[in-house]
């Protein structure tokens, strides 16, 4: 008997995607291995992607209110089918509960899942509803879809393309270490109030009700651009671009000064003892998206308030490193400070 | 604060469906309400459902081996693609476990899985493995298709259609006494063999393994029937039977002497001192079809050895029964033994 932890997260999904056979129907355009499978849809391809989340591994219902929980799994689905330069179409939530929880707390785990739907324009069309011996459990299923001539896989960028990432980096890692830093403080004395200033509330926001990035789908399709790869950032910006160099077949380098990063997260990582370049790097649960252009096509981004370019691919595999201002390189490792989950997709 | 209990899972899904609007997009041909959302996927329309598996819930891992439970989990999502007269494309299968699990377990899950791919001819496409505190948690997702001129909806059944229903019912709940009977016994002394003879392989086969029925599917396309409703057959006969009927507006009757009933469960069922026409009834998980056709399409279907005639509808919604031999006619109420688990679609 081999020990799970032997394997690892990533090990165990090669395993699983090595012994999964090539797709059989004509439909399936790609299987495993990137944010979503994809679909021969009529005029349009059909994006498909699944997400579980876990009391205790993806949430803590401590400090995670039951609406915006609901609201971040559909968040969660809907990430993977923007990472696809898609838009979502049809949604199912299902949702394994135990009878501890009363029919006001569904309600309110509903109330955020429709307000989600609504705000990502996607169909709520299914689910189960059942009961849980054990924690709570969500399941989200997305389909979407994206025109034939504007799909983005993770698999196609080129040395030299831009590396660009949108929004900013880090803030919900740093949002996790204020709500856990509160919980202890609250167990240690339930009469204690919370310690959430304004100033921390957007961190705090990033955490519990991060937005995905479909604003940026519209955006890019407005600007005449197709990315020539690209993937969300759920584990990491560090993560995220070792997958997306693999698969790509290049190396990159980013730059430290470029990250970006928000005042929120500069702070509060000075207050915890940690590089917010790390955070940046390996905090996760950001839910951006990191994509690449070509550079012809970058200066149509280049004063983008929402777009930031962090650096560039290069032609060796090998080479995927942070460049200091100094001048210094070192080389990027993936080290998500949670590695619990790995997405066979 | 109201207590889950009071609501019921029947209660808590209609209340989830009625706050959940209309579905926006074009696309969505159908949402909740049936075995499987619908959507308008160019000459055909796509089929779109979930199915979560909670241990201790949906199963026990004392008796269930690991590959017959990932076979399983895939006929559950197919299962729901067959009862609107579709095939499976894609399934996406997501896995939620904790580190007490081998690699080999894992590999073995799987092996199920990949089986049953293979059988029901649906490409594996993605999904995630993730850590898990609690118990083993499985999430099936599946896209199907199915000729727009085929499709079969629960809702759109009439009086005097020919009620049918596939294989046979109430094996699976029998195997599920006898294994939970084993268990008892392993339990009190370790040492006892488990006494699952032969003359109980069927039964113990169709609660550990059951088969969705696309061979079905098949079937009706070639014989150039398509029903006038159906749904399959998860939480037992009389549940079932009620959906179609009230989300038809029809009533019933089925004949008891009718109910497709093996030898296994005949014996088993005396044994256990249980009434066969109950288990049939309410006995659930046997993942038949239950469907309806005019009764002037009937005849194609008459020496059917996979299908028989139990009854027929009736115009009013406020009578669906069952007649005895005797010419007695009882009320049919949904009682399933496990009312734990209710799919909002």
């Amino acid at each position: 008997m081999t020990d799970l932890n032997t394997l690892g997260p990533i090990g165990l999904r090669q395993r699983i995607q090595q012994n999964t056979p090539a797709p059989a129907h004509p439909e399936t355009v790609r299987g495993m291995g990137d944010d979503a499978a994809v679909f021969n849809w009529g005029n349009d391809y059909g994006l498909f992607a699944t997400e579980l989340l876990l009391e205790g591994i993806h949430f803590d219902l401590t400090y995670v209110p039951l609406k915006h929980l609901g609201y971040k799994a559909v968040t969660f689905g809907v990430s993977d089918i923007a990472a696809m330069n898609g838009l979502p179409v049809q949604i199912t939530v299902s949702v394994g509960l135990s009878s501890r929880f009363p029919v006001e707390a569904v309600d309110e785990l509903y109330e955020g899942i429709r307000a989600a739907c609504t705000a990502y324009n996607v169909d709520l069309v299914g689910g189960d509803t059942t009961a849980s011996r054990s924690g709570l459990t969500i399941s989200v299923s997305v389909i979407g879809k994206v025109p034939k001539d504007r799909i983005t896989y993770r698999s196609t960028a080129q040395a030299n393309d831009v590396l660009c990432v949108t929004g900013d980096l880090g803030a919900a890692y740093l949002g996790l270490q204020l709500l856990e830093r509160e919980k202890e403080v609250f167990l240690a004395d339930p009469n204690m109030q919370p310690n959430l200033s304004e100033e921390r509330s957007y961190l705090v926001q990033r955490q519990l009700r991060p937005d995905a990035r479909t604003d940026i789908v519209h955006e890019l399709r407005d600007l005449g651009i197709v990315p020539t790869a690209m993937i969300d950032v759920t584990d990491g910006l560090a993560s995220e671009l070792l997958h997306l160099c693999r698969q790509s077949g290049t190396g990159a380098v980013i730059f430290d000064e470029n990250l970006p990063i928000d005042d929120q997260t500069h702070l509060a990582a000075s207050e915890f003892g940690v590089s917010p370049i790390t955070a940046a790097l390996n905090g996760g649960e950001d839910y951006e998206l990191l994509f690449t252009v070509r550079p012809q096509e970058f200066e149509k981004l280049a004063n983008n308030a929402r777009i930031t370019a962090i650096g560039y691919l290069t032609a060796d595999p090998a080479q995927v490193v942070l460049a200091t201002k100094a001048g210094q390189q070192t080389p990027i490792r993936a080290q998500g400070w949670d590695e619990a989950s790995v997405s066979n997709q």
